[in-house]
């Protein structure tokens, strides 16, 4: 089975439980229009792939772990959206959770899928109890304070955001857990699976600049979901902060980096291949960006 | 140390390392005004004594989950009081968060005690490894669905609520999970745990009926929060569906109900003891509205 698939069973397998006889439909089919149909699913892939460049030793625990990491980000997307912070009304294509379903659902729906990823973490550890411990706090340290998402979208509500903690806690920390996570969903112990950092940061950091450059340049059909939103939310956005040039320099310098710093693993070299494809798939996305911006720039004639 | 006290000393200590430097300040803040002052802490109360009537054997570990109890009740009530559902300005005899803090810290708030609560479980059971996955899946089937506290919020978005499973979700849920979480903390295997299912419920339930009869016949500045919101936000309430008198004796039932089922263990007498004096502030209190309702019906002279 494709990488893919596994995170998309393990997603389906993730929510099933929920749908239990007296359960409230509504909210049920608004957690799953939260999660499906399927966005970049960049993260539960990351943790995927290490766990298999790791070794992994117990079936199924990896998927658990992809699974809660996109549970995470779902949410993370599902509160953002709301009318208090970005008012979104489309996402991956559709309508934001909010408005399909109304405010007061899709702030339950990102409760429960918060909730949710940390009772996938449980079940998906019944083999390896022991490893529930680490696996609990490394997500928990990429989605709380003081460094996880919820801080980042937090510095939003401050008078002056720190840009390279923004960006860091907002996008950096997910992707840290994916990586760390998924070296301990494979077995490695504390001190191992902290090697795996660095690369999940350095991944995530150009994740966001590559997003960063995509908000400022690209349209809304393109990426399917508004886009300017930065400037008009007066947020820190590298390709504006730093120019197109620089930023595209410090996308390039932290990808070489990410891919140097892959900890020593059995399968250290699929894995880089896998980042490579990523990376160059992010490169397309943005460069189709700059050419669509270079003709949005052209008089109309 | 008292119960009380260990209560609150635990909340510190799970609130603690969020304000580490680099964290956003206000979200900080928000989130210590969402948890103190101390409402009524009568889920980590009940957490505590259960795990002291099943005879602890790991320091701070039963603390650590009555911490995680109660932080998922003051999640549920920051997200409850938000404009979008009940748009309560005040809780506690305090501007509620939103009202203080604006709705996006609110928001973030209870993402943020949401997943703290899990995590002061894995720090908790730092030193009783195997007993993290029960306790993860015990807090988890009391908050998240299909049965929770989420669920119970989520009726509310339904075309109709049915009263009993509604009730048993929004508010029995977390005082299963506080009494079976208490059991597990002490070391009861899950049959055992499962044991205290029975006990939380009830003691949850009468809870729910004394609450709706305040909210029925108190005035908002003895109850600390607005009162009369079920009526007006047409959801099931005991005492209006019951009548005063059936949903009294609806109470005392549970509450007798309750105290037989606590099953055998070392400190039976001294649990029934608490339950006894915990239900007899919850009859004073009952009484005391009820006169103040009898009142109020006298014509004004």
């Amino acid at each position: 089975m494709d990488v893919s698939s596994r995170v998309e069973r393990a997603l389906r397998a993730a929510l099933d439980p929920m749908c239990a006889p007296g359960a409230p439909p509504r909210l049920a089919a608004a957690v799953y229009h939260s999660v499906f149909p399927a966005g970049a699913r960049i993260r539960p892939q990351l943790c995927l792939r290490v766990a298999m460049a790791c070794g992994e030793d117990v079936p199924g625990l990896a998927d658990g772990v992809a699974a809660a990491v996109e549970l995470m980000h779902c949410a993370s997307l599902v509160h953002d959206d709301l009318p208090c912070f970005d008012a979104a009304l489309t996402r991956r294509g559709q309508p934001s959770t909010h408005r399909a379903f109304g405010e007061p659902l899709a702030v339950l729906a990102g409760d429960q899928l918060l909730t949710l990823a940390f009772e996938v973490l449980a079940r998906a550890s019944a083999a390896a109890p022991l490893r529930l411990g680490k696996l609990v706090t490394t997500v928990g340290r990429g989605v709380g304070m003081p460094y996880g998402i919820i801080a980042g979208q937090g510095w939003e509500s401050e008078p002056s955001i720190p840009a390279t903690l923004y960006r860091r806690a907002k996008t950096g920390a997910l992707f840290e857990a994916a990586a760390v996570g998924g070296a301990v969903a494979a077995g490695a112990d504390a001190e191992e699976a902290e090697a795996w950092r660095g690369f999940g940061q350095r991944i995530g950091e150009a994740y966001q600049i590559a997003d960063d450059m995509l908000d400022v340049l690209s349209n809304a059909a393109s990426a399917g979901k508004p886009v300017g939103r930065d400037a008009a939310l007066g947020r820190p956005n590298a390709a504006s902060d730093l120019g197109l040039g620089a930023s595209t320099h410090l996308f390039e310098q932290l990808v070489d980096a990410a891919i140097l710093s892959i900890p020593d693993c059995p399968g250290r070299e699929d894995l880089a291949r896998w980042a490579t494809q990523v990376v160059e798939r992010i490169r397309r996305r943005a460069h189709v960006a700059v050419s669509q911006g270079a003709q949005a720039e052209q008089p109309e004639v």
